[in-house]
This record gives C-alpha cells, sequence and structure tokens, in this order.
C-alpha cells in the first residue's frame, strides 16, 4: 500500500485540527487539545449556534456550512451522534488528511469514503460540556486503516493522554457494551435509589459516602470476589421484605432479576 | 417513663464498650472507638479464633462463651448477621446498659428483651476486614427507645463521626432498599462489565476512570438528569447492536429493562 503523507505530518506532532461537532466530546476533546498546543483551525456544527459558541471558547473560526469545511487541516475529529457520523461522510471529500470519529460503536470502516487516513479516537470517559474533563487518565482507544494514521493518531493521544490503547472495532463494541452497564446502568440505579428515599422524604446525600467507597474498591479488588448484600449471603428474608417494600413493579422486577444474577454468578 | 441511668454515664462521652461479633462491621467499628479513646473491654464471638484476633487488634478480652459477657460495660454493640441478632439478644440479660445493633434492615424493636435502653447505630457503609474505614464521613443513622439512650448514642456516633443522623426503623429499611441499587446491584454490574471485557480479552482496568466518574457526577447532580447512553437518546440501532453481542441470556435480559426502566423513568 503507497501512502501519500506529506513529510512533515509525521515530523510535527503539533497539528491542525478540524473539530465536527460542538457537544460534550467535541468540547472537551478540543479544550483538551488546544491545551496541549495543537491548533484548532475550525468548529463544525449543524447548528449554528453550537459551533459559534464551542469557536470563541477554543479561539478559531466557525461554520454550519459544510461546504465550507477548511479542507487543509491535518486531523478531522468527527464527535457527533452515530447516526449522523455517515452524513457527515459524505459531506467530507477529502484526499489524505486524517479523518477520525469518536463512538465506542460505530465501526471504523464508515469512515472510509471520506479519506485515504482514517481512523477511531474514542476517549472512554463520559463527558459534561460545563466540567473540564482530566484527559491525562482517560483511556484513549485507537484504531487506524493503516500503519502511518495509527502512529499520527498515537501522537496525538499521547500529547493529551498517558492511558492511550490500540482497539480494534470489535473489542471496541464490547468495550462499549461493557460501559453501558458500568456507567449508564449504574447511574440508573443512582436515579432508583434517590427516587426510593425520596418517598420517604430522605436525601441521595446519606447514601453518597457508600456509593463512593462502592465504585473506589474495585480499583483494588476484582468486583466479583467483594459482591455484598442480601443476594450473595442468600438472605432470602431480607430480600423478600425488601420486594414487599417496593410498590413499583419495575424495581420490582430488577430487583428480582438482579439478585438472581448476582446469585447465579 | 422513669429511667435508672447512673448518672455518670450521661457526662462521660467516652464509654466502656463490648463488642458482639468479629466481623468486618466490628472490626472496622471497633478499630475507630478505640482511636477516640472509647474502651473495647471484650469482643464476644461464637468462633473463638475471630473472637481472639480481633480481641488482640483491639488489646482487650475475647470470649465466645455467652456466660462470660462482662455485665458492666456501658454499651453492648451486636454487629453479626441480621439472622444471628435475636439468639444474641435471649443470651444478654442486662438491666439498664445500652444495648444497639448495627444493621440497616432489621427493627429496633428486636432489642427490647436485652434492656431497658437500647437502640439502633448503624454505619451506612461497606466495608473490608483489611481495609480501614474513614468513619469522618459515614453516615451513623441512630435510633433509641428513649432520649437519654438517644443522647449517649449521639455521643458515640459524633466522637467517630461528623455525619450522624436520627432515622427511625421505617425510614432505615427504605435506606437499606436504597443501599442495595446504589452499592450492590451496582457493583454486580461491574462484575457484569468485567466479565463481558474478558471474554474478548481485555481487562476492567479500562472502565475504571469512567466507573470514578459515574460515581463523581452525582455528588454534584442528581443521577436522572445525568443519565446517558443509548436507552437515554432513544437509539434503538445500539441498543439491537448491543443486544446482539451479548449472548448470556441473562444479561440480555437485564439489559433490556434496564434500558426499557431507563426509558421509561
Amino acid at each position: 500500500m503507497v501512502l501519500n503523507y506529506p513529510k512533515h505530518f509525521l515530523k510535527t506532532t503539533k497539528y491542525n485540527i478540524v473539530l465536527i461537532g460542538a457537544g460534550n466530546v467535541a468540547t472537551q476533546l478540543g479544550l483538551a487539545l488546544k491545551e496541549a498546543k495543537h491548533t484548532i483551525v475550525q468548529v463544525y456544527s449543524k447548528r449554528k449556534s453550537s459551533a459559534d459558541s464551542l469557536a470563541k471558547l477554543l479561539n478559531c473560526e466557525s461554520t454550519n456550512s459544510s461546504e465550507k469545511i477548511i479542507k487543509t487541516a491535518d486531523i478531522y475529529i468527527i464527535a457527533v451522534n452515530d447516526d449522523a457520523i455517515t452524513d457527515v461522510v459524505k459531506q467530507l471529500q477529502l484526499s489524505n488528511q486524517t479523518v477520525v470519529h469518536t463512538s465506542g460503536s460505530v465501526e471504523m470502516n464508515i469512515l472510509k469514503p471520506s479519506s485515504k487516513n482514517y481512523g477511531v479516537f474514542y476517549p472512554l470517559q463520559t463527558f459534561s460540556k460545563n466540567k473540564k474533563a482530566k484527559f491525562k487518565t482517560i483511556p484513549i482507544c485507537l484504531e487506524a486503516n493503516n500503519t502511518n494514521t495509527l502512529k499520527a493518531l498515537q501522537s496525538l493521544g499521547k500529547s493529551i493522554s498517558n492511558n492511550v490503547q490500540i482497539i480494534n472495532s470489535e473489542q471496541r463494541k464490547f468495550i462499549h457494551l461493557a460501559a453501558v452497564f458500568a456507567c449508564n446502568f449504574t447511574n440508573h440505579f443512582y436515579s432508583i435509589a434517590s427516587d426510593i428515599l425520596e418517598s420517604k422524604k430522605l436525601s441521595l446525600d446519606i447514601l453518597k459516602p457508600l456509593i463512593e467507597e462502592t465504585a473506589n474498591k474495585i480499583k483494588t479488588n476484582s468486583p466479583s470476589t467483594i459482591q455484598t448484600g442480601p443476594a450473595i449471603r442468600g438472605d432470602t428474608k431480607t430480600m423478600d421484605n425488601h420486594l414487599k417494600l417496593l410498590s413499583n413493579t419495575e424495581y420490582k422486577k430488577l430487583y428480582k432479576l438482579m439478585s438472581m444474577s448476582i446469585i447465579q454468578f
């Protein structure tokens, strides 16, 4: 395979970057890359106000017209909703610039029509627009369609994180699935706990030290070895009492299914 | 109601304590109380070796014979399995010493046969024998059958924690139930995530920054307002893909039920 990389591209570690998207990921990634002395040359977003406000934060150009996307940057980072990636790809007609998406669950090859050089730059974290992310510890999962692109992405990744990993599309799918259990579903249990407490005029505050310690414990222990609670003890009396306390049918179902799963694990 | 408290009991803030039980809670509580300059006078456990090793740690007497439990201490802390509390109560025939249990889900009144003065001293945390607990931030949920006992327990609680709360048996049941969702069930999702990753030769390590941040976020946000993931986005394509990736029938069921619950919340 012949690669048409301009030589300077492989030598430099500071890139000119176009950010496509202006949501939580684009915002936090943009801020981190700027701090690492890369140049964000432009922000594109379908919604003009979003493009403008992120561009202002990053001190760069903005556009909401796909035709006006600058064609001469080094790297194009697509940080939009999964469903919108294909649309963006159609609009990006580049030759050998590097194009990446930041999604956990979308195949790398979806980017093929956009450029000769493409890959995935997936920061494995839950981002908020208004809370600055600490990228140094965030795993950056990389994949690329050729070695030089991978090297460029490694250089980019290492400029913001100490935890850069090469992860193929198949592995990444499973990481994303596992993250749904460990993050999204876990957060929903925090919501259910909060709902149960509010029904008795209590606040989730009382559980916060416990929630923190539960997350802390797995830093040094395998979670299955430190499982606690009535299910793992086989304490059917307490489980029966809990089911009686739950008036919400969905919560009852979840309680039963989770307890069975803990017992059978 | 006439109380027969000896006067010195209400004035002093340093108590002589008998610990009944030698598991995780008894160990961590014993260490914290000793550090707060209370005197653990004795450890009782049915298993002699357990009683001996905790007593050694706390530099006090030990016994595995209920008849040899010292009758002249100020406070008796029952930190045994929920099912074993009734047995202990039968063996403790005290007059006006304070007797407490440390359980989240057991009624206070179960202690009535043991003394005129009884209550609950429930430290809301997940404890390990070998990891020293930081009691200062741990909520201590108190309940007592009379005002003077409550005052004594408040004094005891405040000597080890800045987060002492009066919680009745009804509230405590719901706190314990909410804790099962926020701690036990959450930890089980960490186990499932780990299992999914291991099936692809990946380690849970890659999710640890995400797990930490998920628990951190709710310190300053209501969890339902920061729910992320395919379910809350209504991203049925990703959810369908995830279900196809899951070969384990139980995980599939949990994935569906959790996603439905997030959508309907």
